[in-house]
């Protein structure tokens, strides 16, 4: 059993939270897990669902998924002569990037589609290991997997010591997500859910593969979370956290459950440390969030007053 | 870790095999478990897949989950007096085996489309537990989950105290097993992956529910096996077990990743003890697995020679 002990069990584990959510949190946890009491959640059914980016990691300017596109649409020009043709990428290949954003939604897709397709699974996760290792966030200078914000981190060692299992449920690509996400949060691969594209199986070798095929089959966001939770966990969840609109129905879905459940929505207040934005955002936009956190009791986190620090290399 | 420790390691686990097939299991996992071997794989990366029916438990006279939906069809009729006038239900209802099997594969569809949607999550998975605990087979007069392989159980047990994750990768139904997977083989929903209906989120009452709906969306057989395991799981399995040519792509998968790697055949050789069937049979017909056995170094087990025992039950 992943239960902690006495002696475990007086570890701080959450040392980056503020006292008053910190307690919040603390009193749910002991009350769900302590046999006997009228809230216990037996093992099997503590189920943690979190959205990755703005309640992970961060996800400002855009979502780091789009940096990857970004950076490998340049890197992998040279081999696609091709791509010039597209003026959104050709815009990108030059550096324009306010060329390339205005190409809008159809850009971007057309940017996620070439480099997210026609490889083999383990090629495209090759790549986002690569990347990882070796690229930097625009504005911090940092590598993306530092930008992942300690107080979930350890909000996600404490449940995990409480026998909880935690899932990553989020609209990014989910093979994107499980390159990294088990060294960057403790996360394997079979427990992350996230937006899919088409697989083929190809065994017309002597090593047969995967194959990333260009259609979206899943988009795992507002109503359909969930549905992918159903889907790749099928159970309820007793336990969710996420930043915007899109995670509404998730939290909703847990909420709503019998018996004890716990929803926190972090609110992205810290124009220092982070970015401050929420209901008029562009990216992460959290208005019913906010409006019926009272209602279904989820805890909104402001981090800027909650959090100690923000990121792990702060505490270096 | 669920490694096993010195003392556990003498435990005999597979007491139901015999000594061929068991010492081919046995040295393999000695070898893929010890650090230092050459064979050595990562705790992380022991994911094994096994078939469902016809591999974890029997499957005739037919697939287990059909006789649910027969015994759902005439328990529900009273209420839904609308399917008598659709002919191969008609004939379910009155009780004419003959006349209903006489509408081929759409009858089927049908019969299973009626019980397995337009309902909750929560109420369809209560129905399945409820049958699982009442329903008997047509011949051994036992309840369904006493018609689990032994030896099987067996081979779930001694993999998982290995550091192995045990995972279904069935063609049945994912909601219809996860309903009694973990109490039968210990293997918990999120580990269960199938083929799957339609799912709906409705927000439009004050209990959000999930909603089945008619239409297939996944079929989790044959190629469609690695994108299934490659959706829910995310890594390339070490090892599979399967019985039937609809499990030949995922054995192949296996068997041809790098590194050390087990496929294995459930051959149901026993006509006295079960069902014996192979190339010519209608329900998990067996020929190409046969046939390229050798050249992918699958064991093929030998039912009526290489178990002792084949029901838990025998066993009392
Ligand atoms: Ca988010
Ligand atoms: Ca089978």
């Amino acid at each position: 059993s992943a239960t902690l002990d006495a002696a475990e069990s007086s570890t701080d584990f959450l040392s980056s939270w503020q006292d008053g959510p910190k307690n919040k949190i603390m009193d749910w946890v002991k009350s769900t897990t302590t046999e006997g009491s009228t809230d216990f959640i037996p093992e099997k059914d503590r189920i943690a669902v979190f959205d990755n980016d703005g309640t992970l990691w961060s996800e400002q300017p855009y979502y780091f998924q789009l940096a990857f596109a970004i950076d490998e649409v340049k890197r992998l020009a040279p081999e696609n002569p091709d791509w010039e043709k597209d003026p959104s990428l050709n815009a990108l290949i030059k550096g324009d990037m306010a060329g390339f954003m205005a190409g809008g939604e159809k850009a971007l897709l057309k940017a996620v589609a070439v480099t997210h397709s026609e490889m083999t699974v383990d090629e495209f996760d090759a790549r986002v290991k690569n990347w990882i290792k070796t690229a930097t966030h625009p504005k911090t200078g940092k590598h993306y997997n530092e930008m992942i914000f300690q107080p979930m981190l350890e909000l996600l060692q404490y449940l995990r010591a409480n026998g909880f299992k935690t899932f990553i449920v989020s609209g990014g690509g989910i093979d994107f997500m499980r390159a990294w996400t088990e060294e960057a949060y403790g996360i394997p691969p079979y427990q992350v859910v996230g937006s899919q594209f088409g697989l083929s199986y190809v065994d017309t070798t002597a090593s047969p593969e995967l194959i990333k095929i260009p259609e979206l089959v899943f988009l795992d966001d507002k109503g359909e979370k969930p549905v992918g939770i159903y889907r790749n966990i099928g159970k309820r969840p007793v336990f969710a956290g996420g930043n915007s609109d899109g995670d509404y129905q998730m939290l909703q879905y847990t909420s709503t459950g019998d018996g004890a459940r716990f929803g926190l929505i972090v609110h992205h207040t810290d124009s220092v440390r982070e970015v401050a934005y929420d209901r008029e955002s562009h990216i992460g936009q959290l208005n019913k969030g906010l409006d019926d956190a009272a209602k279904y009791n989820w805890l909104i986190v402001d981090m800027a007053k909650d959090w100690k620090v923000i990121y792990p290399y702060e505490l270096k």
